[in-house]
């Protein structure tokens, strides 16, 4: 059975109104002495699961019990922001004109310029400057590009390789398109290329979007898929976009180099969409990038509004017109930082590769862990390494290995909040993993290895 | 005729490429011995006006031919940022956790405890901070708030109070629904009572949406107008978009004291948008706020999404899952900046009343000195003073107004760009009108009213 299980917010929730896993609460209380606060019997099975009320229910259990869990859970960076780039964005805010005033609505010019040239170096393609749009995180960039790619064709129906980020799919559905998915899991090379051949044969479509590397799976399509992705988008006139929001975050390289495989080396009418949230460790001033192929930033595209006379605009005044319509522009004083570190990277003076590594190296460590204690990898074994690792326990379903990490003081996510079609399996993310929380969760994992065996054992009496 | 143009955006426009009113060039080249460059022959008049090209192309002269005008055409703020504000914000960034953190989605809850204390306050209002939601800028308020009572109501049309900031009308062309104007002119009080039910009772309509006080022309409804809104809205069920961008700005009150007249006083289903950058001068840094009444946050409403269940979330809900899905959260750093500023003004440290009544006092000043030297106000001469002046000069269309000023070094928006009506009339804001630029101003003034007087005589021999 699919679960699709939709992300939607609560805030300030008492832990009364905490939602944490049925049973839990029981587990909790008998475990750790917890007192006796009854939990609400939301589970992650139902619609009602609400990934941020989850996420701060961990937090008050921590908080309220003086307990540290190993968090897994969250998507969150990490490894410090730079100092150069706090220090530019001060510099800024405090001597400089980007609070006052608004930003270029495109985003700022050394910035854009700055990062083209990072990209351009990262894929080995042309990225010009002018194809550059600043916006409010990545999220906000895939909303203008599926809102572009769906007005540019028509068709009302946009295709997700799944599983994925979840507001991907839900902006989709928040603009009144279809959305279609499709599970990438061992169906790999010209066998996923054949599934969505079929599925652009029998359905009209607009583009076809998914993240590389992967969140969660962490899978990066290799070049077969992306020349075949190519030419169905080429038969079918359909808009690749690509979420690049991990770039720099595994180890994978084409064979030829440091070349990162992208559509952008296949396809000439793409989106990509970046991010400084995780690359650059700074998710909380929600800073993104989309860009297009030229030959789209030079489509026409129909419009409702009345932009550019008859409502006829080109994409690349469109994409800058809706950031502008959407949120005015981009935070100004970020990007003076974000612009600095691009500078310091394209110059050589800092190694953004070198600073990641640290995320391969963590999974390396993982995996190694999580294959000692008897878990099993939910894709193939041959997936890089980098900032998530998923994974199952024989014999148990995702939710259920959740509910039971819960007791060990390890929070990680079931793969179905990513519209994942495997229920056994979970998301454990790297970003906080410290050496200190390396070593709880070797023990807390030999600890649960341990109680499993036993059970199988007294299960065989 | 009306002549109906778009905000659009274009970004790097070299100085060839620029888009100055038609006439410019010749004026410039002979009465500031500008240097041969061609312009563009693009006009107000024309739906290419692009309102970022035009303030970059007088930011090029500006730059390039060392001259300095009165730049009254952009809504900037002029009053620094406070420095507590953004002392905090730099703190947080180099201290805290927020620059390496997602935001909570719906905002900082101290910054929307701080807030809505704030509002209460202003407007003699209950507001609960679990009603507030942080959004990036106003401008994203204005669309959560417009894409929530389109799907609450579902006729797909909103009706806007004209002129009116472009994006707001925009918004709710993207969307797909039918933006509805009223101008709202000399046609005041009951009297505009009666033309606003007269459309509901023509169209079915979701919402009503206005700015007070408006930008540009700065009207400010009465508590007759907002009773009768409110008594139209309750007949039809629809839903009240007040956008306070511009609350404290001016100095407006009702009655009773020192509270600001706000649907909120007379009816139950209403959001408020209200903005950190012209208020708190932090333009820049995009943030803004999302409130509505405990009904309407409280109402059912049916989504494309399966948020909540079977799509059917409550607005409450549905408000904190869309700046979830359109942008992952709010500038989260910043917020530590505005939380700063609205505990230092909750607690009476600062004044903001005071601190904006600078631009109280300037707008008093300028419309003097346009009264001496023969312009005529647009609007009633009872509009209260701030952040915006609309004018005209006799015999004159607004935008044949612009493109003389521009001889004289001043820098104005036709009011055609604020999509009204009022094809006679510009927009001054005060925002940048330094001493040294009011000194300026008043010569080029006089000289323009000396020219214009000539100009008479010549023609009458």
């Amino acid at each position: 059975m699919e679960l699709f299980m939709s992300i939607e917010l609560m805030g300030d929730v008492g832990l009364e109104e905490a939602v944490l896993p049925e049973g839990s609460s029981k587990i909790l209380d008998e475990k750790q002495s917890f007192s006796n606060k009854s939990f609400s019997n939301k589970s992650f099975s139902k619609n009602s699961f609400n990934i941020e009320e989850y996420w701060s229910s961990i937090d008050q259990l921590e908080n309220d019990y003086n307990i540290s869990f190993v968090r897994m859970d969250f998507g969150l960076p990490g490894i410090p922001p730079s100092k150069f780039c706090i220090e530019e964005h001060c510099n800024a805010l405090k001597n400089g004109t980007t609070a006052i005033n608004y930003p270029p609505y495109s985003g700022d010019p050394e910035l854009r310029k700055q990062f083209s040239i990072f990209l351009a170096n990262k894929l080995a393609i042309e990225c010009d400057k002018n194809d550059v749009v600043v916006t409010c995180g990545a999220t906000q960039a895939l909303f203008v590009a599926q809102y572009i790619a769906a007005k540019c064709n028509g068709n009302g129906r946009i295709l997700f390789l799944t599983p994925t980020y979840p507001p991907m799919v839900e902006q989709c559905k928040l603009l009144g398109l279809q959305a279609l998915t499709l599970e990438v899991g061992n169906n790999r090379g010209a066998g996923l290329v054949d599934e969505i051949s079929a599925i652009f044969e029998r359905e009209k479509i607009d583009a076809i979007c998914w993240a590389s590397p992967n969140n969660p799976s962490w899978v990066v399509l290799d070049e077969t898929e992306l020349q075949g992705i190519a030419e169905v988008c080429k038969r079918h006139e359909a808009i690749a976009i690509e979420d690049l929001t991990y770039l720099g975050m595994t180890d994978v390289k084409m064979n030829d180099g440091e070349v990162f495989p992208s559509i952008s080396q296949y396809y000439d009418r793409y989106f990509l969409v970046l991010s400084a949230s995780k690359m650059l460790s700074y998710a909380g001033e929600r800073l993104g990038f989309l860009t297009g192929s030229r030959a789209l930033m030079d489509a026409n595209v129909q419009t409702n509004s009345d932009v550019e006379g008859g409502g006829e605009g080109n994409v690349r005044r469109f994409s800058r017109s809706l950031v502008f319509n959407l949120s005015a522009g981009s935070p100004y004083s970020a990007q003076s930082g974000i612009r600095e570190i691009f500078k310091l990277e394209n110059n050589g003076t800092i190694s953004l590769k070198e600073i990641l590594s640290e995320y391969v190296d963590r999974a390396k460590r993982l995996r190694g862990m999580l294959s000692r204690s008897g878990f099993y990898e939910i894709y193939d074994n041959e997936n890089p390494d980098g900032f998530y690792v998923c994974f199952g326990y024989p014999n148990m379903g995702g939710e259920e290995l959740c509910n039971v990490l819960i007791e060990y003081n390890i929070s990680v996510l079931p793969l179905t909040v990513f519209l994942s079609k495997r229920t056994d399996g979970v998301r454990a993310c790297v970003g906080r993993l410290s050496e200190a929380k390396f070593q709880e969760l070797e023990l807390a994992l030999e600890n649960f290895s341990g109680d499993r065996n036993n059970v199988k054992c007294s299960s065989k009496h």
